[in-house]
């Protein structure tokens, strides 16, 4: 059983729940993909360097200027510093982007309406390469950053590298467990609540809590993705970061 | 036989030349090793920031701000720039800095006088890793970032990493070859002439060549990781970034 396990940007923005993130994953029996979104660290340093940022839907719009943020805070700042503080927990590890091994190839987003600019949707996840580096019993950690093999660079969506990493693995023939780590229980009826956590999940529940507005603007997307790797035979579930590995919050189905 | 090529800062300036060096390189027969400077992509990087900049003796000092710009401009920006190009070029290869997978294990410089912050002396190379990587037909692009195991990443030369990297191939039984590679032809006795290469230098000579003053300061502590990795067995040349697998420039004996 490999773990593929995404971790929130308010995992990535928070230290200490970081740290307790990390120890549950180095918890793990066996070499495990960690995804990581890059938090704040991309719109700070994009304030620092004075480059406006543009979201559409929640999406951010990457021009040149923030293509080069994302790359130097993902997979410079943010993945360098799990990595180093894995490797501090005894954990084997190697960092990476989608354009290390050729990880994860895209191509650059093309919609009739809005230019995302530098955005990847996802073509190819190379899992032979990945499964050698389990093999020699390293762990993987990813940022979210692809390439279309002529060059580019392409920033794409942390719970879309995680739920295509996981297919992948499922589709050459190994068991894979997603785990979307966040800050909160899991999928909540209510998020004031932390009782609501609602227990499991299946595709028709996911648009019916979508069309009812259980589900908002955020979880959204990480819905649509665990449903679409729990249909494709991934085990999914959706927990707190300090929960990794166990058993606990919403099952996807 | 690997090849361990290291280009120099001037290299990662000039776009061109950066681009010769790794079609280069992509023309070598087997996987190979590739250790980056940084260029004054970090410099103009921090000038950005408004993070002021402290050189002794032509090295970085390193505090926390230095640190988290080197890590988001080596290891992000100009490490993930040429593993793209280079997989553009057909090359199949994996950006790390020394945390991933253990490849370059250091400690935090102490010095009587100065305080060089975040700075990495190289204890050891996880050569037994990078095997396996040039195994799995895996080229290894390097940026010039160690750790200490404990989680702390270090800033550290890169000139001596490709030495130690070198080094350390030799050490485990196999052939190697190091070309620091940059703007100029070799080691010249005339810098203004372009036919005043030294051909051949050994310890000797390079001691000779300092006291003279023909040799300067940036000339200096390559060609001492040079002579070191020549007494050790390896295959050394300091030559153009156009020559990179060519047996020109200056052979270091």
């Amino acid at each position: 059983m490999t773990f593929v396990v995404k971790i929130g940007g308010d995992v990535v923005n928070n230290p200490e729940l970081l740290n307790v993130a990390l120890v549950r994953c180095a918890s793990l029996a066996h070499p495990f993909v960690l995804v990581h979104g890059g938090g704040n660290v991309a719109t700070s340093l994009a304030k620092e360097l004075g480059v406006e940022q543009h979201l559409v839907d929640g999406r951010r719009v990457t021009d040149a200027h923030t293509l080069r943020i994302v790359v130097m805070a993902y997979a410079g700042q943010v993945n360098k510093d799990i990595v180093a503080r894995l490797q501090a927990l005894g954990v084997q590890c190697l960092g990476v982007t989608g354009a290390d091994a050729d990880l994860v190839r895209a191509h650059k987003r093309t919609h009739h309406e809005i230019d995302y600019g530098y955005v990847g949707d996802i073509d190819h996840v190379n899992v032979e390469v990945l499964a050698k580096f389990i093999e020699l019993g390293l762990s993987v950690v990813v940022a979210p950053i692809t390439h279309d093999g002529n060059g580019q660079l392409l920033n794409t969506n942390a719970d879309t590298i995680a739920a295509e990493i996981a297919m992948a693995i499922v589709a050459n023939g190994r068991a894979c467990s997603l785990r979307y780590a966040f800050s909160y229980q899991g999928v909540m009826s209510n998020v004031e609540d932390p009782d609501s956590t609602i227990s499991t999940i299946d595709s028709d529940k996911a648009i019916h809590l979508a069309e009812q507005g259980v589900v908002t603007k955020g979880m959204l997307p990480k819905l649509e993705n665990a449903t679409r790797a729990a249909e494709a035979g991934v085990d999914v579930r959706i927990q707190h970061a300090e929960m990794i590995g166990l058993d606990t919050g919403t099952l996807i189905t």
